[in-house]
């Protein structure tokens, strides 16, 4: 358990982040983690579930849960002269939920409405082909919510057990801030503790291995938009991978905001697409560096080739002195800013310790501060060197040329 | 000039409330206000494009804007040490702009991508359905972005001259709030306000007019998606409609959260949607309360019936005092968490000046506090008695009944 008391804010911001995420999920499972994120709201020995959120929001909280391919994390916050009702119903919900058949089988509906709901998102879609082509033949490859297939055959025993081999006190952390007493906190909790602690661990081994060798190209999926949406990705650094700082400066100056350069070279001086961003994103033994943009069919390939003419430019050159100055202030800037959320604590502690990252914000900066020129421009040279695997949404023209330069 | 000194906040807030909107354009200009409050991004005399942004970005601070139909708004976060750098670039925008005719070209052909985007997204579409059918034949009634003809057509200079009349000091709130002093903010605006205070207020009369009555019936838009996306709606209280406390609370009831009746009939029962939210707009003379969800076409009309029963229920035997305590301690609970975030603050304190709504916090809060069961069973009768305006984005097929009840 990890808690940040934090002076000056009338919030009690908690979370709970257990290490269970798709990418552990056999065949058979694929959807388990998330379809178990949302059975577990549907009522307790004590509480219905309408019970369940109406304790926290009938005093104006929020609770809600998200799952990801490495893991879940359920999250309260309210004021903190309500924490007790937090511990109370979120320890209730993890430890002790019914899962009755009946709530099962609704459930199943909603998250079948929810992945129709993804389909009709262009960029879920393209996420979706993105990690199936960079992660396979790992669990990372497939997306959280599973398969309509997987779904509809998915029974209410095997998410029980799924959750009772699981959920256990080894694999949870307990992340709090705000107005928070560590002490107090920890006593609330330890029935939880003592519950989920008895758990045993799964028989059989973990799944899912790593990821294989990324595969380039252009993958389509033909849908009936106007606009074309697109991710053109690299493999990148590992969540604990040292480049990283290197890797939030590159990607700052690509495609960081407004003065970034992909914007500017795309959108101000070109007027090409409403935007353009890169991003990036890290798992435990793998990660992606993505280029995101939408636009007309028309402008698919000039785009492409203001993205290619942008990164080969840092390939070949680097960034300027400026470049790594400007971006050093926005990473700072961004950070502090970050911090003055609450929230943000609690988020931020969760994810770091379930990963075993020891480095404190300061560690971060101080790695930040350190990067040089020589660090980006040999990361640049690295990761854009190779082709990139493009994913296309939207309204395709059957043999379109697509060049990648 | 209104600003809110909050201590405990090493950031800075700025924003400058425009009471331009959509909604006075006349049909040759629709869309300019937006056009506006983009080229106003792309350069003055002293700053190109690419430096105004930067300068914000560079200390990890964020400059955007946007255009509602009633008002635009410009604002920017940073640390408060960087403060001297948004009052100085946003000055300079707002007034010495030089709106070069190659980058209106360019920016144009950005709004045409950016009413592309909004056109694959059935929210965006379903609104626009929705406000075309309350609103008509006022200025309301048009989507903020202007039209693919009207953008087409529209020139550099008219918006040039838009501006010139319309963004005067008379007609501008500034808003800052968290690290600020607004003695010393008050004398770095000088400048600005004496520039603005010399243009000439626009010699035709205000368009846009008042809207008539709403248009009741089902509207489609068929889009070639996975699910319907259903917005359900009726006119509702103005802005400063002494019942919009009782529509609050009746909103919070009917689909504020998880405990709400709508999520809890349509999700948590019956397992017919992944979600399902009620909630209000409201302009000067006019307003709307709307249901919306999105589903597989076949439950369309199951719930359609489950929310026409809801309603009806709520129209026949109004709210519980459970309902009512729970609404109120949930509003209070989420105004108190909301203002913990300084930015929240700039943009009430801004758009309340800019609407003349004298009201502070406490002022709604008692409000709140005030309303009765009766205030919400007689508000609910007079808005849920009448057919609603529905519209519906997505998979359609032509002669599909669709009873409204």
């Amino acid at each position: 358990m990890v808690s940040e008391r934090l002076a000056h804010t009338a919030a009690f911001n908690l979370g709970f982040f257990v290490g269970v995420g798709s990418r552990g999920e056999t065949d058979a499972l694929h959807g388990a983690s998330h379809m178990l994120e949302h059975v577990l709201f549907k009522g307790t020995e004590r509480l219905s579930a309408e019970q369940i959120s109406a304790s926290i929001e009938a005093v104006g909280g929020d609770l809600n849960a998200y799952t990801a391919k490495e893991h879940t994390c359920f999250y309260a916050r309210l004021l903190a002269e309500d924490s007790p009702r937090a511990i109370e119903v979120m320890s209730d919900m993890l430890a002790h939920s019914l899962i009755r058949p009946q709530h099962f089988r609704s459930e199943r509906t909603v998250v079948l409405e929810e992945i129709a709901m993804g389909n009709d998102d262009p960029g879920d879609v393209a996420h979706d082909i993105t990690a199936r082509r960079l992660y396979g033949p790992s669990g990372l490859a497939r997306p959280v919510i599973g398969s309509v297939d997987s779904i509809r055959a998915m029974e209410r025993d095997t998410v029980v057990d799924y959750w009772r081999s699981r959920y256990r006190a080894d694999d949870i952390v307990v992340s709090a801030s705000g107005a928070v007493d560590h002490d107090q906190l920890l006593e609330a909790l330890a029935p939880l503790d003592q519950a989920l602690s008895a758990r045993r661990p799964p028989l059989e081994a973990a799944v899912g291995g790593a990821p294989a060798v990324a595969e380039p190209g252009v993958f389509v999926a033909t849908r009936d938009f106007e606009q074309l949406e697109v991710v053109m990705s690299w493999p990148g650094p590992a969540l604990l991978d040292p480049r990283r700082s290197a890797l939030d400066v590159l990607v700052t100056v690509l495609g960081g905001g407004m003065s970034a350069r992909l914007f500017v070279e795309v959108r101000e001086s070109r007027g090409l697409a409403y935007t353009i961003d890169a991003s990036e994103i890290a798992y435990t033994d793998a990660g992606q560096v993505s280029i995101e943009w939408a636009c007309a069919p028309s402008r698919l390939q000039p785009i492409i080739d203001v993205v290619r003419s942008v990164l080969d430019d840092v390939v070949a050159h680097g960034i300027t002195e400026e470049e790594l100055a400007r971006a050093k202030g926005q990473i700072r800037g961004q950070t502090l800013l970050g911090l003055e959320s609450p929230a943000s604590h609690m988020s931020r502690n969760g994810r770091t310790w379930l990963q075993d990252d020891p480095r404190s914000v300061a560690d971060i900066m101080a790695e930040v501060a350190a990067v040089t020129r020589e660090d980006v421009h040999a990361l640049a040279a690295e990761l854009f060197t190779g082709r990139p695997t493009l994913a296309v949404v939207g309204p395709w023209q059957e043999h379109t040329p697509v060049s990648l330069g």
